[in-house]
């Protein structure tokens, strides 16, 4: 096995971050809710690479979860917030970039009409919901069991600190199971507001789904023939699987849909693009947000949104990701593992068959540290355009000898 | 009266804005919620100055409606945040950087044991509260009636799209009224989960207020004699006021507090600080975002702090305020009128004396405008360290300048 990293410049902002820090850090960046040993603090990022606090270097496939979408620190992307921040950032309004970007999303993505911008995945599926309760004059959200549309209480995977009443209107189904979204549409009775969809099923530590056609189409029926909205939270796959809006290949059209991670290439940015079925209740809410309006991260976001529309990049990323998945399970294979690979190849899920503890899969991904490959044992993982062949290739051979590590340490299924 | 100021390429972009925008613009800096006639967008912020899309220039008194509190383009701390975006913005994990603002906070703040980070100012508000909940496992909530705390359904200022069950667990009470206070706190029996308060009563439209200490004293008392926890919503005064937070001058220290605005100068973030006593809480529950970790905003935050608690910016700042305030109130004077200004200098609510209806107000800022001077005839403007005294003279002959026209214009008090 290959000695372990450096990581004393790790541990020591671990220690003096657990002084002012609750628990040393919060949210889905602490490492410790992946598996001890994963470094906590980074020091340089750059294309498809990202570099720990001890310098140690790996080939990346969290994207800093998401966002980075066409590499870090895309030239044309960072240019082109550069200049605006040169000009004006946040100042007592926004600026034409505004305008420009949703003149931009609004005839790429395949249902919108209009677009709002905010900052976090979550203040644009917050918004969402408040739209459509406010164009609807009803209460009751559908949301899938399970599904992540943020961290707020309304939605929050954690109830602590959270009432009853936070949740009192969402009513919660089954993912894809037609049936109980039928029986769920039944309890809202007249009260329904809006049915919240995440793009597909990508749930943490289980094999991911993508949504059938009739799944979809039912869903936007009971919402035409009810009057509800159909959201689409896109926040974690949007412009990555498709610069249309994830649901486009589908042929079924949100009233609204979130967006946030990818949208900027790593600039804050969240953004909310609606049908002008959805556009009433837009105009009758009150949102907003100190640096909502701030133009350099619109200006990364209008050359993101161009590059991804002008270029073959989400094309280049799919095929990248589908040169990953077969490396890993020839790899897999090599070394008498079988992988559960799921969901779209750009994002993919990872879980080793017969790993119920993900006992398998968090050796797995250490050892694959140790060899340069920064992998997510229970998390969909993110591909980026900046990934090419070689790096694909060179990050299949170290997770080739992360398994052989693994295999000669007899960490196999039981 | 002098002409009208060049807003054609203004109005071209409102025009193009409302295809694709609900209303045009939404939120606190869609204008027509000041009055007809303010530039909607912007082009070029410098120092105290704004130029909108027609390129008239401004001196400015809303420094991006707060978080301009350096000058814009503040050269050390703009190039604290491209020094760091040149390494590693979003990545997997935080950078050094959070430590060592979270270091450099602790210390700084009366208060503070501990800091966490967002994006927006409501984010911080929303985690404070169910921070609150989770340490006390309780769920009532005090807050002031016509407080501001955010644009979230559990707080925001309009109940469109907002269901009843959203603020299920909210108690208000008149700012400032110790007995209405002891009333809500009566109210709340042993369910008191926290008092939740602005650093001041800087509601729109209205006086504003400052604590007395014996208010601040109250809402203390009852917080330690029950449990709950005294939450200071600093966002809007934080790091403008006194680096100390908004309540050390009283003596008083909240468990929590919700800072963002002013904190990186314009670069978004947003922080609450905590107490040990909040740290349990704060350690239990889920809160995130994807861009929550970026370390640009950092950088710039850690700047901006250091520059506060080091140099005199605030004093000059305070000082600035007080030339203004006794300014205006001369040039009032001079064309018969009297103002109410209220609140702290740096953050004056100015108000014409008998003007009911604003009719005042808004004709004296768009004259304002015309003078080139941008000011807000019904929000607390805010002052920052780039004012010199030769802008705010410039600015006062200004306004000067507009009370002559709106007096020659026939408008005054009834």
């Amino acid at each position: 096995m290959t000695a372990p990293l450096g990581n004393s410049r790790d541990q020591a902002l671990q220690d003096r971050a657990r002084h002012v820090i609750p628990n040393g850090m919060w949210g889905h960046m602490a490492t410790r809710a992946i598996t001890p040993g994963y470094p906590q603090f980074f020091s340089r990022a750059d294309g498809c690479r990202v570099w720990d606090a001890d310098g140690n270097g790996y080939i990346d496939f969290m994207c800093a979860w998401g966002p980075n979408v066409l590499g870090y620190h895309h030239p044309e992307v960072d240019a082109a917030a550069l200049r605006q921040l040169q000009v004006v950032d946040s100042g007592n309004g926004p600026t034409e970039t505004l305008v420009e970007l949703a003149e931009t999303l609004t005839p790429t993505l395949a249902h919108a009409d209009w677009c709002l911008f905010q900052k976090n995945g979550t203040d644009a599926t917050t918004a969402c919901v408040t739209i459509a309760r406010a164009g609807t004059g009803r209460r009751k959200v559908i949301m899938a069991k399970g599904a992540y549309h943020g961290a707020v209480p309304w939605c929050s995977p954690s109830v602590i600190g959270v009432t009853t009443e936070d949740r009192a209107h969402l009513i919660t189904f089954d993912w894809g199971d037609t049936a109980s979204l039928d029986a769920a549409v039944a309890q809202a009775g007249d009260d329904l507001a809006a049915i919240i969809l995440t793009a597909f099923r990508h749930d943490v530590g289980r094999d991911q789904e993508m949504p059938t056609r009739d799944f979809l189409t039912a869903a936007r029926t009971h919402c035409d023939r009810t009057g509800a909205m159909l959201i689409c939270d896109d926040v974690r796959a949007g412009f990555r699987l498709d610069v249309r809006g994830s649901w486009a290949v589908h042929g079924v059209k949100p009233d609204l849909a979130a967006y946030s991670k990818a949208i900027a290439n790593g600039w804050p940015l969240a953004a909310i693009a609606g049908a002008d079925r959805a556009r009433e209740g837009a105009e009758k809410i009150f949102t907003t947000g100190s640096f909502w309006y701030g133009a350099a991260a619109m200006a990364a976001g209008l050359a993101t949104v161009r590059i991804l529309r002008d270029t073959d990049a989400l094309a280049h990323t799919e095929a990248m990701g589908n040169r990953f998945r077969k490396g890993l399970d020839e790899a897999a294979a090599r070394h008498g593992y079988r992988l559960r690979q799921t969901g779209p190849v750009q994002m993919p899920m990872v879980l080793v068959d017969g790993d119920q503890d993900l006992r398998i899969g968090n050796a797995l991904c250490l050892a694959a540290l140790r060899h340069g490959v920064y992998l997510h044992p229970k998390h969909n993982m993110f591909l980026c355009a900046a990934h090419t062949a070689a790096d694909i290739d060179r990050a299949v051979e170290g997770v080739d000898r992360a398994f052989a590590d693994i295999a000669a340490a007899g960490v196999v299924p039981a």
